[in-house]
């Protein structure tokens, strides 16, 4: 699901905590009512809502209680700086991604293992869950990186009331090439805008014409 | 800020399409107003809120008009999975923190060449951009693994009614050693149960108990 309906269904502080009691156990309403201490009618609302987003599936017992429990994994991710408001969501990936092949970043884990005993699945766990706290703090040494990066290039570009736009358009080059028209829609600035600003860049000597659009110099 | 504030200030669609336009440039009322279609009494209103929490300032220009821009740095991630409903904000990472010294993770990038001049300060932002790329593919291939483990451990376990909370027992576990009550608060689930849940961990040889509390069995 795109990151937009997401964050609409994770703005509600009950449907955050009806979340947060189904990733421990499947509930069914009248638990999460009192649970929660939110009437059933509303309750029920937010249901409606997590499993028409897909978020959420029910089924029912045999003393036909209809249980409800997460059948989804995502993952979204927001930045927020002076250069970038960004929103990502996503599934995760199967094990079967190559990790080994990524350029900058290498994963050191023995988690391959692949030992079917509790144990070695609970180590495995901590080991999984150490890692996800390094990506993390990677990812925001990144991101600081990236701001300090950007000030350092507004600076060098004499700030302009447009190098805000110059940072965004170097951003959308960074990922890859692209047409002006590409460019502006991105950057939600009118195409002779960014005209102007990839001609200047161009003069610069940071930015060159190709085929099918512009490219950052390397 | 934390994880519920700020998810509830990105549940709000104009919300986000003015960090949206004020990650671009900066703008005063009446230009977000225009841009967005949005009445500027509903703008001033959003823009209150953001402010408020921090994210966005202002500065007044010679003609007094008064210019929003995003003041704040920070990075939200949501973990959605049939075991976890986790929310983590935080700011970023300044470069002087050590890169090289993580367990299960390293990093290859030049980034810190430290050119000054447009070009190479374009260069270290498409790297960092791509190693942003790489570690969330990352986050997303560990959360998938994660899910896998849980699922062969609830397997392994033999999936009773309280699987789950086994799982988010070992979760917890698994970041350190806890007591009886901090898991309990953790996992939203009454001592007495949690207690019941360790004591069947541990004849598993799963846990063990410490001085301070439980710990995972090496």
């Amino acid at each position: 699901m795109d990151s937009a309906a997401l964050l609409d269904l994770l703005g509600n502080e009950n449907r955050r905590r009806i979340l947060r009691l189904l990733a421990h156990k499947p509930c069914y309403v009248t638990e999460i009512s009192e649970y929660l201490d939110v009437s059933p009618k509303a309750v029920i609302d937010h249901l409606r809502k997590l499993e028409e987003a897909g978020i959420i599936e029910s089924r029912t017992d045999s003393q036909r209680r209809k249980y409800f429990h997460i059948s989804r994994n995502l993952r979204l991710e927001v930045n927020v700086s002076p250069y970038e408001f960004g929103t990502k969501s996503a599934y995760p990936r199967n094990r079967a991604l190559d990790v080994t092949t990524w350029r900058y970043l290498s994963l050191d884990i023995h988690a391959s293992r692949d030992g079917d005993d509790s144990q070695s699945l609970a180590a495995e766990l901590r080991e999984l869950e150490r890692l996800e706290n390094e990506l993390s703090m990677a990812q925001r040494w990144v991101q600081g990186r990236l701001t300090d990066v950007l000030d350092r290039l507004t600076d060098e570009l004499e700030a302009t009331e447009n190098s805000r736009l110059y940072a965004d358009v170097l951003l959308e080059l960074a990922e890859r090439p692209r047409g002006t028209d590409a460019i502006s829609d991105a950057v939600d600035a009118p195409p002779g805008m960014v005209e102007q600003v990839l001609a200047e860049m161009a003069e610069e000597g940071l930015v060159s014409r190709v085929e099918d659009g512009w490219t950052l110099v390397e």
